[in-house]
């Protein structure tokens, strides 16, 4: 396996001001839970976020977005509706999209829609170990991630205390992050957010995907280094992403 | 085009007290990305939002509520047989209310849908540039916002670096506000839940449309004076409103 | 009516303890306004939530929680359906759970549905006087609110000025708090999601519910001398409940 390329640090930080530059349109189907979040973290790093999921308008949300998130978190028939009339939307468009199978691990039903969505060419899929575990039915090992990618030609954002990115081929493996992301709601659905902004502005999937990554687990160092709590936490980390430059970005990526 | 009221600013300055008292009921049909921080800045004002919006129970909700929001920003069947419901009940009780056409340049569904609600006589319609190209498929510039606002007979409040307030009659320019209100999730869908609440303390519909967006612009004026990015911009402009009292509001209205 | 437990205060920092050892997973049949607030709530004092509503799989949901919250501040067909489901597994797999009648002052229906709840044994119902009084349609007195628990054999937890929680036989008047808890939409909402996290780890329902309540209204003592509005004051209080230790709890309680 490859190690991670070794201009990720300057396309890193030239992705954070392409976005700021394009101010990409990323449509977000996800759950309620997350969407306040979800827009705020997106606009933080000048990304334009739009969230509707009534099936009478995704095809013309999706017709006028440049990235697309499907976050399985909120699961009803007239989601899947929605889903159907989007990926077909997708296809068409040959546009971009995140899968993000939230909680999957505790409903076998999603699970399956989730394996058959996988099928269905994300570019990313971004998930935690658990979720791994449902979507692969195989193990959790740095292996196992790089063979399902390449089996899905996707790539495949593992996050937790190390992120892991592999497209099958690449491997890229992001210590960036604090503890208390993990007790601050939606911050892996926002990730998954970031990494649909990040593919309209960088055409290496693995590259974006590593990006949003990376750009979020510094932002969440320097609001670890302020908050006392996750309450505050939550609050700096989104100015951390709208303060956050190339040179914080160069100093204090942590990539192998 | 008649200037602003020469009584705004005094005016201006008892609604505020006047929400404190009365403490309105406002009652919003808004969108899921939208609820939380709505239901903040209204109660941060002093007055009670509620926001189901199943149509078994909308009817109940309307007959006792002050004013009525309706946001499109979540749109499907059932959001708009509640919608059918709540506006027979609001022409029944005479109930003021307002239309926010959130997002509808990206969808001519949701626009066929907003121009059809234009028509049954909300008190105020609040939107930006974008949405009201799309709702009067005409110009964007005052005059066109002065004649649409007069054959709706409505108050049109186009918000934007400036915002712009007019009945068609009299037209109002306020050049409060601050930048990070754009990169906040929500800030427009809150502005609107404030109009309807300021017209359940102030007949005149100008006055009240006028007030609510000096009263969010000169809060944002103060929250960016204390921000660091949107993440604290939007818990500072909650308290701002809080806190904002009739001397801060008369020294740093800025209305032409 | 017996006086609290004498071992309250042991017992309730014991609780907290026990809450960040054993991490319980408390699934939120929630308002989409509460959502992200209640998750962040449990988040804070080391529950993990859980949020689906779809009837497709509230069941597969319920099966891997550890209790159950059902609020009825978002209250359509749909959300029917997945809380039928829901009790049917709640019975059989004998589980705690919180019903929390949010607004049912304000809807007739969803007051009647509220009382068909309260019948199917909820192991505490957390309300505020006007749901109390739609709910009971007697008074609001200590003694109504004891006949009440008594009669339909739960724990009332009745938050205010003080709160007020009984099975019937014992009650606690619990004077923590502060008032800017009331500008914070879905605090209520929170407690009701908290008291179900107590059930997991506490046996005695009383003891349970008390103890959720006094966390939380302490919580909002430090988050109140910090805070200079509501948006602080929101954030505060999360920041407090992940910091809160035995030694402020014991010394802050303040129950007769």
């Amino acid at each position: 396996m490859h190690a991670p390329p070794d201009d990720l640090p300057r396309i890193a930080a030239d992705i954070l001001s392409r976005l700021r530059e394009r101010r990409p349109r990323v449509h977000c189907m996800t759950n309620n839970v997350a969407q306040a979040f979800t827009a705020n973290v997106l606009l933080a790093v000048g990304a334009l976020p739009s969230m509707t999921i009534s099936p009478n308008e995704i095809a013309a949300f999706v017709a006028r977005c440049d990235a697309l998130l499907i976050n399985l978190g909120t699961f009803d028939d007239e989601r899947r509706a929605a889903i159907e009339i989007a990926l077909q939307h997708v296809a068409k468009r040959d546009l971009r999209w995140v899968l993000d199978p939230v909680f999957i691990d505790r409903s076998p039903l999603r699970a399956a829609y989730a394996r058959a969505l996988a099928n269905r060419h994300p570019t990313t899929i971004r998930l935690n170990e658990a979720e791994f575990l449902a979507l692969s039915a195989g193990g959790a090992d740095e292996n196992s991630l790089a063979h399902y990618a390449a089996r899905m030609r996707a790539v495949l954002a593992r996050t937790g205390a190390t992120d892991v990115v592999t497209d099958g081929a690449r491997i890229v493996k992001i210590g960036n992050g604090h503890p208390l992301m993990a007790l601050v709601t939606a911050m892996g659905c926002a990730g998954s957010a970031l990494i649909a902004a990040c593919h309209v502005v960088e055409d290496d999937p693995l590259r974006a995907s590593a990006t949003a990554l990376i750009v979020l687990g510094i932002a969440g160092e320097m609001a670890g280094a302020r908050a006392r709590g996750p309450g505050d936490f939550a609050v700096e980390i989104i100015d951390a992403l709208h303060l956050l430059d190339r040179e914080i970005l160069l100093n204090r990526m942590r990539v192998t």
